[in-house]
């Protein structure tokens, strides 16, 4: 594989390879073969992107990155897979492709995910070099608050309840810090902890701020993703445009309305870019990642 | 609430108010009562029974495997919220309750068993008094790996690709060994980690008579549950009797016979004990478990 000077581009590549061969082809082929379809070869990989970002601002090598890279891939594929489910959301296209259970069947999408979940995990409990255990335990605590009933699972379940509802913007807010902020934040704080220091009164402040980064992105990914929900198109997407209007969903637009939302978006990202300024050069990749958030069409 | 003489009432009552208080009701409540409805007030708790089984067969103190046996019994709970679904087994009865997605709605039942599994592996991120965290990690990679592809998830998919299928009684003991052998083992290897000793020549001597002995019981309770389907009833069963038969699933009795099922049934119940023959009276309950399994009528 050709690797890219684009350092986006390049770890997505680094997180592909490491997918890929965290999920070989097994018996029974299909269920293996429905994981790998569901994870590998789409995506923009924000998350795995996010955790090598941190890496650099840290100065944690690669290597030591890889399994929580690929854990909250694995991770938020799974979360895909069942969203899209004909009793949840019902959706037939994710990343241009046909979603899992239409490629497959809905028993094998809900196995899939299972499974991707639990593999999220596993990779997670086999010894890191470079982290201690005390640290690696922590980054498996974060990845299960940010993955379940106080976090991401929490906020697919607010957020099938107000399908048709009429909610507030704090309520919104609260769904997204669940739904999508809470993977987003566990993103930076795991990579924060891929190291063998513990107890550090400067790791812990760096982890607020990175902390704060991460809250301020998150929200403005999904700000954005509204934006683009009404202002972009099927192809471009490589989903449904309009999917969360037709759905009854509440977005930012058609709460706060499209200026207000644009405004929103625009203020996430400085409070982003503010969070970093006690760090040096080594934290512009993560500068970058909020620029491209706001800016990006698809 | 009184306390049974019996041991594996005791340790049942344990359990259960461990996962009590693990899964506390809170926002949004339906997801919240939907993961308790799933997993509270109900079930043998075959799994926990047998984590404070080892754990005495060992010495080790109970309050050091309660988290222990709480996550097992929250990914076993997850597993059949998911297997019960319409799109997998179509299950409307379970533990003498409508299942969790008749009782709430699909999307409910796949998020309480998304949620399950995640606070399974959550509750054993955190400290553990008495274990020290290498063998906390230890403890994870267990479960993970007998919960995953290679381990419970593998069995159903198997399972599910036999529905009508002519299968073989290796292919039947690879898709049990799979299904419930794997979390089975995973018990008691679980709570023989649940220490702060690592690299014990003697602990790893131990561990492969204990996990010869949960293979055993494992595939016992198996053969014992398909020969229930034909011999008892829904009521005793507390799900639908000849449910299996009627699923086109293969099953012992369906495959080797009902008397071949029965002389399995026998020899694994002596396997079993024989796994046992090197430890002394601090096994009895362990002994106890594997009576029960062959003797039980539900």
């Amino acid at each position: 594989m050709e690797l890219s000077n684009n350092p986006r581009e390049f770890y997505q590549a680094r997180v592909e390879q490491i997918l890929e061969s965290t999920l070989p082809i097994q018996k029974p082929n299909y269920l293996s073969e429905a994981m790998r379809y569901s994870v590998l070869g789409g995506g923009k990989r924000i998350r795995a992107i996010l955790v090598y970002a941190t890496g650099e601002a840290l100065e944690i090598k690669a290597e030591t990155l890889d399994s929580s890279a690929a854990a909250i891939e694995m991770l938020h594929a799974y979360s895909l897979v069942h969203d899209d489910l004909p009793c949840m959301d019902d959706d037939k296209l994710r990343r241009g492709k046909p979603t899992t259970h239409i490629a497959f069947t809905q028993a094998t999408a809900v196995l899939a995910g299972d499974a991707l979940q639990t593999s999220a995990f596993e990779i997670l409990t086999k010894p890191i070099d470079g982290v201690c255990a005390e640290n690696q335990l922590k980054i498996l605590n974060i990845l299960a608050i940010a993955s379940g009933v106080n976090g991401m699972v929490k906020g697919q379940a607010i957020d099938l309840a107000a399908v048709g509802e009429t909610i507030s913007e704090p309520e919104l807010e609260e769904m997204h810090l669940n739904k999508t902020g809470a993977l987003i934040k566990a993103s930076v704080l795991m990579a924060s902890y891929c190291t063998d220091i513990t107890n550090s009164v400067k790791a812990d402040a760096q982890r607020i701020k990175l902390a704060d980064y991460a809250m301020a992105i998150g929200l403005a990914f999904q700000v954005q993703d509204d934006i683009l929900d009404i202002q972009s198109d099927t192809q471009t997407l490589g989903k449904q445009q309009g999917a969360d209007i037709a759905a009854g969903k509440p977005t930012y637009p058609s709460i706060i309305g499209m200026d207000a939302a644009k405004k929103k978006l625009f203020n996430l990202h400085e409070k982003a870019l503010n969070s970093l300024k006690e760090f040096g050069h080594e934290a512009d990749l993560l500068r970058e990642i909020a620029d491209f958030i706001v800016k990006r069409i698809a």
